[in-house]
C-alpha cells in the first residue's frame, strides 16, 4: 500500500488537513496517510525544510509527502513534484526540499524536479488559496496510482533554495547556530555526529556554550546525568543537542532558534 | 477501502479518539480513518456544523462521518445517521448537519434520517456518556460493512436544525457575519461568491467593513498584498475572508464569531 | 489488518510521531496505525498507565500498541514486548502496563514478557535517544507480520509496576484520589464501579466531597442537571467522575491529580 505524508501550518482544529485525506482517498484508496506535522509555525519554511530533512528517510521507498507552507500560494511560485532518492516530495517550489537536497548531493542520490501543468491530476475547481488540497493532495495520490513523475508538468533543473546556516571550524572546535527546539524544549544545533567526529573519542573534554552557560563534557543520553542538569549530547538525527534532564532546556535558558552554539575542545 | 471521518470536542490528549478507532476497525478492519477535527469548543455544534458542511463534499462517496458534540449524551435526543446526497453522517440529532442539509437542498440531493435502535450494532455494554464510543463508531464500522441504513433504526422526516445566520441584502451590498475564524487567525463570513457574483468582476470598487475597520478592494490571493497588509478575498470554500498576509487578522482586529460584516458596491 | 497504536510523550509538532508510522509501514505495509496519544505529560509514566488501562481493551484481538514515555531511554532499563491478554505491549519496562496488567491477574488473562534482544528486528542503527523509532516501532511491525512474541528476545517474569493508589473503604463510603484530569476539564478518580455497588441503587444517597466541595446524589449524565452545575456519575470506564455540566470542574474547584476524593453513604 502506498504511503503519502502530510506537512503543513494549517493547525489541526479546522478541518483542512482531513480535507487533503479525503481528496487523497478519492483518487488513491489504498494509500496509507501519515500526518508528519500540521503545526509547523505559519509560513516558516526553514523549519519544514529542517523535519522535512531528517523525518523522510525514514519512510519507505515511493514514499509522497506532501509539503505545505506555502505563503505564496496562488501567485506565480511554481508548484512542483520531485523525486528525491527514494522518495517524492508535492508542495510549493519554495525551498521546502534544500535540507533532504543537499543531503542528495553528499549521497549521490538521483533527484527530479518538475513542475506541475497537467491539470487533469488536480481538482476540477482550483482555489487561489488551498492549493494543498486542490492540487498537492490530488497530484500525490495520482503519484501513489502509478502516474509518472514526467507526466505531471515539464522537468525543471534548479529548484528554489534557502541558504541554510552552515557550522563553521574555530581554533578549538566549531561555531553553528539552534536549528530547531522540540516539544520538550530540547535544543538542536546544526553541529553534527560527522563534525565532531574524533573528539567523541573523548566527550569529557568536549565544551558547549550556548546562551551564556556552559556545559563541560557530553554524554550518550537523559539518564547518565541527574533530573535537572543541563547535558550535551548527539540527538536522535545526528545534530549536537543541549538538553536540561526531565526538564525543559529553553525554558531555563530562553534560546531562540538562530543563537550561536559553540563547541570547544579543551 | 471504506472511509471513515471523526469529528469531536474531546481534544487529543486522553486517548478516546483513539479508542473509537479500534472499536471500528474491530467490526471493520480495512476502514480508512481519517480526524477530522478533534479540537471543536466543547459542546459547540453550530462549529462542527460549519466545518462538517464545508469538508464532507471533498470525501470519496460513501464516506462516512461520525461527529461527536454531544452535550446531550445519554439524554433523550436521538442518536441517528443520516445519508445526504452521497455521504453519510453518523452522531446525535442536534444540528450538526443542518449547512450540509441546506445545501443537500439547493442542490436536489437524496437525504435520509434513521433513529438508531437496533443495538446489535452497537457495542455490548452502552455507558451513558461516551456514545461516541459505544453506538457512533461501531454504526459507522457496520456502515462500512454495507449494512444498510435503514436496518441501523426507524426512519423520521425531521432532523433537529440549528438557525444559521443568513446574510441580507442591503441598498449598496451586503451584511453578514463571522461565521469561523481559522488557525491562522483567517476571518470567514457567510458571505459567499454566490451572493457577490457580478460584483466580483470590479473586484477593486468593493468595500469591506469588519470590528470597525475598512478594506478597500478584493484580492484573489494573499501574497498580492504586501506582509501584514489587511486583505479581503473569497476563501477556499467560497465564503468571503478576511485575513493580514502573513499575519493573525483576529489577533489585529478582535473580530469574534457572531460579528458583524458588512459588504459595499462602491 | 494488523492494529498498531503509538501512545508518546512526543507532542506533535516534530515529525518524530511521523517518524515512527514510516518505519512501521516499511515493514509491515498493511499496518492501520492510530494514535492514542502524544500528548502525555513528559515523562508522566502513571498518565501513561492510566490511559493505556482503559483504552486497550476497546481494541481488536491482536492489536500492538507502542508506548513511549521513556525518561530512562538507553540507559539499563529493559527494552520489553508483552502479551496482556489479546493485546499486545512494546514499549520500555517501566511500569506502563501495570494498570492493564492488574486487570489481567483479575480476569486469569494470559501474560508473557520478553526482554527485547534481537537486533535483526530492529533498525541498523540505534540512537542513545530514540528507541521508539529506532527499536520498539520496527519491533511492533514484527508482531503486526506474525514474528512470535518468543523470538524477539528473553522470556522474564517480573516486570516494573507501579504503586497506583487504591482506594480504602472507610465507615461510610470510600476514600480514593484523583487519577485524570481530561480535555473537557472532568475529574476522575480510582473509586470505580465495582467500589460503589449496591450504593449506586440509591444514587441520591451519595455524597461526594473534594477539593472542599460537596455534591449530593450521583446522576446518570451531564444533561440531567442545568448548565453550570457540580455533578457526580459513573464515568465511561467505570471510575467515579466528577464534573461541571457544560462547564470545566476543574477551573471550578483548582482539583489536581493526586487530590483526595471521598464518597459517603448518607
Amino acid at each position: 500500500m502506498p504511503v503519502i505524508t502530510l506537512m503543513t501550518d494549517f493547525g489541526i482544529k479546522d478541518g483542512n488537513t482531513g480535507v487533503m485525506k479525503g481528496v487523497i482517498w478519492g483518487i488513491c484508496s489504498t494509500a496509507q496517510i501519515s500526518d508528519l506535522s500540521h503545526l509547523i509555525p505559519a509560513q516558516d519554511i526553514r523549519e519544514a525544510a529542517y523535519i522535512f530533512a531528517r523525518s523522510v528517510p525514514y519512510f519507505p521507498k515511493g514514499s509522497i509527502h506532501v509539503v505545505v507552507v506555502d505563503p505564496g500560494v496562488g501567485t506565480a511560485r511554481r508548484p512542483m513534484a520531485a523525486q528525491i532518492g527514494d522518495w517524492f516530495y508535492v508542495g510549493p517550489d519554495n525551498g521546502t526540499i534544500t535540507g533532504l537536497l543537499e543531503r542528495a548531493e553528499q549521497e549521490g542520490w538521483q533527484t527530479m524536479f518538475v513542475e506541475l501543468k497537467e491539470k487533469t491530476y488536480w481538482l476540477q475547481t482550483i482555489s487561489y488559496v488551498f492549493h494543498g488540497r486542490d492540487i498537492f493532495s490530488p497530484v500525490a495520490a495520482h503519484l501513489a496510482n502509478g502516474v509518472p513523475l514526467q507526466e505531471l508538468g515539464t522537468p525543471f533543473d534548479e529548484p528554489v533554495r534557502l541558504e541554510l546556516p552552515k557550522p563553521t571550524r574555530t581554533d578549538h572546535g566549531w561555531r553553528g547556530e539552534v536549528t530547531h527546539i522540540d516539544h520538550f524544549g530540547n535544543i538542536s544545533a546544526n553541529i553534527r555526529v560527522e563534525h565532531l567526529s574524533d573528539a567523541l573519542q573523548e566527550k569529557e573534554r568536549i565544551l558547549v556554550r550556548l546562551s551564556g552557560s556552559e556545559i563541560n563534557g557530553m554524554v550518550n543520553t537523559f539518564g547518565e546525568r541527574p533530573i535537572g542538569e543541563l547535558v550535551a549530547l548527539i540527538g536522535s538525527t545526528g545534530n549536537l543537542g543541549i538538553a536540561v534532564v526531565n526538564g525543559n532546556a529553553v525554558q531555563q535558558l530562553g534560546t531562540k532558534v538562530g543563537d550561536s552554539v559553540e563547541v570547544v575542545y579543551t
